[in-house]
């Protein structure tokens, strides 16, 4: 556990690796976009005769943060019983599910051999469960064990902070949604989404500069609502893993009523705000947030932010706040004189009971 | 929002009102444990004939951590599909939930009066699930608005962090999963629960050792799994609101794979680890903070802890965990000359649309 991973191939400069992936993610967006059609029409077949009585999602990490865009993404559009799955209820406390007869599980994982994502899968299976794999292999064990299997089309996936299979899976929750009924993302917003992601990627300039200040601190707290807050979870979690900042990931409406407490001269904000009706009362913290004189970064749609994205309005904003993110754990890696690709003590395989 | 809250009554040490609520703990506990075979059997009672198709709990702040507990106890205990509410949901987005007919909702506030869970409550119930309101006040409009209401008895909480009152909510929702069927925790246990509770409160030297190893950082990590994962979330809660710390509270499964890296020698852990079969996993991260230099508290059931709690296993011990988490925050505050009563900044009232 504790050494780090080996390098793999040639020698690299610090975060070649996680840049290189993360460039990927346009042309990546863009395949499952244009798959949207086959995907939708596959998870309409799925439920066919029988809408799920509810629909439960199965992660672990990163993942669960597109768990988590999936589980508001599918509560929206169909307002049924969305749960996002404990795996410890049934690993550590042996605990059989039962009554899942007719619903739908999600289980996502990037390798599809997380052993105890796969064993779940199973596990609900035999418990009526129809089971939805969403993985970057589609000969995985986890691909195996499912219904229907969507497969990511990312390609290997080697720097250990995962970027372009977490905007892959959170665009495949989002497909899921889509083919659950009317409302959900279409093929033309999700090809729109992947135009939007490479337009943030060309602008490096403001991530570089937003991590100069973030870089001369060692905490900062992330926050987000709605469609951001998955984003905000996410980007906290790659600054922990690059940078070793003290970053945390709230949502807006919890961080108002304490959390707040942490931020102050020392300690900044970087608050997640796009077009969507959740993100105004994320805005709004500004002013409380000033007068605890907190150095606050902006991210989102306002004019007047540090890090922009385009109004693409809806859920899927969550991807381009993720992709600022990832900018910014990779720029302020670079600033602190992190390599990004092999944080100590870190490695890719995840391995959990 | 930035104002700090008024002092109510006479003036007093700081910490005072937060120390004397929480002295009250083990009387609140064991006036609830005196009534678990009247509030199991009223459980069971609006549950009979037509078992739940699954348990919804809907809550914010530390009564999320509160309804967390629960949605690990209900699922533990029956298998049953049980969900967190996205609150959101239905304020930010507008969508009406449906598809909980012959559901069991349990919504949990303090007051009562948190106008988005008593908003939230109506919608649930006209969309056909049976609400179960947790509250410290029996004639608010949630406790009105629901099928069965579960009084905490915990008289007024005037310090601006929750104490009695998570405890409280923590065995009622232990009362709800008892309710529905086999298996949960009886009233000899409850009552076992508040003695514990004494027991802990009664060792102030201990959190006021770990807590001049935390004054001195400004940042931990808080990590546990099972029934220390709801305290991991609620200790740092109760440290950022009470000490300005960036606290952070995680799941064992998740820190493990990218989140310890944020542990070093000037950014120590709180590791809460009992007798449970979760347990064991947290006790082994030991190592890997020992590699990384990290300075490491333990709390828990192992001999060498720092903070320790008696063994009563089960989930129950998530409110020993979280005791010795409030111990913590107000210790640290003393030691960084904050008073948690009254932190800058925050005040009672929970208004979130």
């Amino acid at each position: 556990m504790a050494a780090p991973s080996p390098a793999t191939g040639p020698a690299t400069a610090p975060g070649a690796r996680m840049s290189s992936e993360m460039r990927e993610q346009p042309a990546v967006l863009a395949s499952l976009a244009d798959q949207w059609p086959e995907l939708t029409t596959r998870v309409a077949a799925l439920v066919q005769g029988a809408a799920p009585f509810g629909v439960a999602f199965l992660a672990r990490g990163s993942s669960d943060h597109a768990a988590l865009l999936g589980r508001y993404a599918v509560e929206l559009q169909t307002g049924l019983p969305t749960c996002l799955v404990a795996p410890s209820v049934a690993t550590a406390y042996q605990r059989e599910p039962k009554g899942f007869a007719g619903w739908l599980l999600v289980a996502l994982s990037q390798s599809g051999r997380t052993p105890e994502i796969v064993d779940l899968a199973h596990r609900y299976a035999d418990a009526g469960a129809r089971v939805v794999a969403v993985t970057n292999d589609v000969e995985s064990e986890l691909a195996r064990a499912a219904a229907l299997s969507i497969a990511l089309g990312a390609g290997p996936e080697l720097a250990v902070p995962a970027t372009k299979t977490v905007t892959a899976q959170m665009l495949a929750v989002l497909a899921v949604a889509a083919g659950l009924g009317p409302g959900g993302l279409t093929r033309t917003q999700a090809a729109a989404l992947s135009g939007a992601v490479e337009q943030v990627l060309g602008d490096t300039e403001a991530p570089s500069r937003a991590a100069e200040l973030l870089a001369a601190h060692d905490r900062v707290a992330v926050v987000g609502r709605g469609a951001c807050y998955p984003s905000a979870l996410e980007g906290a979690l790659k600054l922990q893993e690059t940078t070793g900042l003290m970053a945390h990931g709230f949502s807006t409406a919890d961080f108002r009523h304490g959390p707040i407490a942490v931020c102050g001269p020392t300690a900044p904000a970087l608050l997640l705000a796009g077009s969507g009706p959740a993100d105004q009362d994320t805005l709004d913290l500004g002013l409380a947030l000033a007068e605890r004189r907190a150095p606050v970064l902006l991210a989102g749609t306002a004019p007047h932010a540090d890090l922009s994205w385009p109004a693409t309005g809806g859920l899927g904003e969550c991807l381009l706040a993720t992709v600022r993110g990832q900018q910014l754990a990779l720029a302020t890696a670079k600033f602190r004189g992190v390599d990004p690709d092999r944080p100590v003590g870190l490695n890719k395989v995840t391995l959990t009971s």
